[in-house]
């Protein structure tokens, strides 16, 4: 396979040195004169990886495109509408397109397959990558399960197939919206996680996990997917990934908000939470763990309050639509 | 409320403390001779709780049956055949049952409540209480969410609305039998979390997560409960408790396992593996995770073995049944 990646951040670099370890001719692509290109460049490595020789780096956008059948995109999820008018300008027409990104778009809660078709990708040749992994494991050899997803199965057997190894174990999705929509959703929960974790309170990630993938199970359900989907490796499959670990921003950002303090990084889930809330509002559909982190971002709520609100005492049935 | 709580273990003698702080009229009952009934007799406290005056301790078990209008028990799951044939002697007619354990029945594979009806317990009497929480955690205040579970809704509501505090917000369950297979199933899964832990791959408890619980679900839905019981408090929400938190005795089970040395506690999931087993074979349903913490009891599977039969490479449906 020709596979080029477009974006070279953690996952991005990771993604260019996971398929050329698989055999695969590989691209990398990036920015000049972004922090995360420019590493690459002068040292052929970043604080994740480092490149062989055999990967091709550039950020000569057509040429990338151009020379791959493959391509995998791995940028900021809130970017991907924009930048994909400059990737359909490039000789697109007939290659696989791969997001292995996890967002909703904000503005209009659309999800990201959906942003690519408006774009101008065919929907047969869409597919997305998701679930759970640490780069900082995979690259010491510490396998994990994921899943792929698309609008025709013949693409995602043919997909996980081809990516398959002794690092990532794939399971064939058969729900894209449930997929996409649990990727996405899962950031949100990882900063209520965070939340929990600045406030000592730990533990009540395990009703966090229930209730969360209840709401998410709710909204897929009503979005015309599957209600299993949330509970599948792109959503409770990377709740480890996101709710326990130490690298987690979106985890981090929510126990840096939990004390008073900022998180400078990009927390994906911040955006999502705001698209979750508005597909919620729009499809009737009660999702109370979301909306209270969106409400949160928007008025900056004492976490304490904001807890308070999510843990009220009325009992409730478990498994109301 | 009069309520008599049958067991003073961890378990027994914090429901006994949280019944007394409920406002109940509280018993609780233990075996003379037995550790954890000797040192609150001899200390009124335990390494959990501290008895206040007001409760009742006593090793009468026909004194604390007939004193009760709501029996608690809290004893080992596979002690519970034996045990109801002498609650049944005493003046149990007409009481309500809550049982407060996770298990299966090791060498029928019935759940807890059948063994009870089995044992003449009325089945519209019966309830059980699962789900998440510390002892440790309670005790300094730190509230978490668990769920009732019976034959009969009406009961159901009213055991969680008297049971509620600011401690415990309840969830009312609709399941009884997912609600017990699903409490006893996660026992299972925290060995495997410690396994995994004990190799260094904790990560895995991502898509443990999200596989186990599958296949718990596979089971609930063959044995005629909910496909989504195993989504709730009862077993999902009970994974942080036992699969990321170093109190539970299974994890530490699976740890030391891994490690190559013994855990001298109780550890229920290994008495369940066995059940879950029976079960999945009786019915025909796949339970690759359960069967093989049943065979690596049984046959002292060296860790890495284990594992590697789990994580073999070949792609899979996420959803089969």
């Amino acid at each position: 396979m020709k596979v080029s990646v477009l974006g070279c951040g953690r996952w991005g670099s990771f993604l260019a040195w996971y398929n050329y370890r698989l055999g695969n001719k590989v691209i990398s692509w990036g920015t000049e004169g972004t922090p995360s290109y420019d590493v690459l460049l002068r040292e052929r490595k970043n604080e994740y990886v480092e490149f062989p020789d055999g990967i091709t780096l550039t950020s000569d956008l057509e040429f990338a495109v151009a020379n791959a059948d493959t391509v995998i995109i791995s940028i900021s999820s809130q970017g991907l509408r924009g930048f994909l008018k400059r990737v359909t300008r490039c000789d697109a027409k007939g290659k696989t397109f791969v997001l292995c990104m996890k967002g909703i778009e904000e503005s209009t809660g659309k999800r990201l397959s959906e942003v690519a078709i408006e774009e101008g990708i065919d929907r047969e040749n869409i597919a997305v990558w998701v679930g759970p992994g640490h780069i900082q494991s995979f690259v010491k050899g510490i396998p994990n399960c994921m899943v792929i997803d698309s609008y025709r199965k013949d693409l995602t057997h043919r997909l996980a197939d081809c990516f398959k190894s002794d690092l990532i174990r794939f399971y064939y999705g058969g729900d894209i919206i449930g997929t996409e929509v649990g990727a996405a959703a899962k950031n949100v929960m990882g900063i209520v996680a965070g939340i929990l974790d600045g406030m000592n309170l730990g533990e009540l990630k395990g009703p966090l996990m229930s209730r969360g993938a209840r709401e998410v199970a709710r909204l897929t359900k009503a979005l015309g997917g599957s209600e299993f989907s949330a509970y599948g490796l792109c959503h409770l499959g990377d709740y480890e990934t996101t709710l326990f670990s130490k690298y987690s921003h979106n985890r981090m950002w929510g126990e840096l908000y939990a004390k008073g303090e900022k998180f400078d990084r990009l927390a994906e889930g911040v955006a999502t939470a705001g698209a979750l809330t508005l597909l919620a509002e729009k499809y009737g559909v009660d999702m109370p763990i979301t909306k209270q982190v969106h409400e949160l971002v928007l008025h900056n709520t004492p976490p304490k309050q904001a807890l308070a609100m999510l843990f009220d005492r009325n009992a409730k049935e478990e498994f109301y639509l």
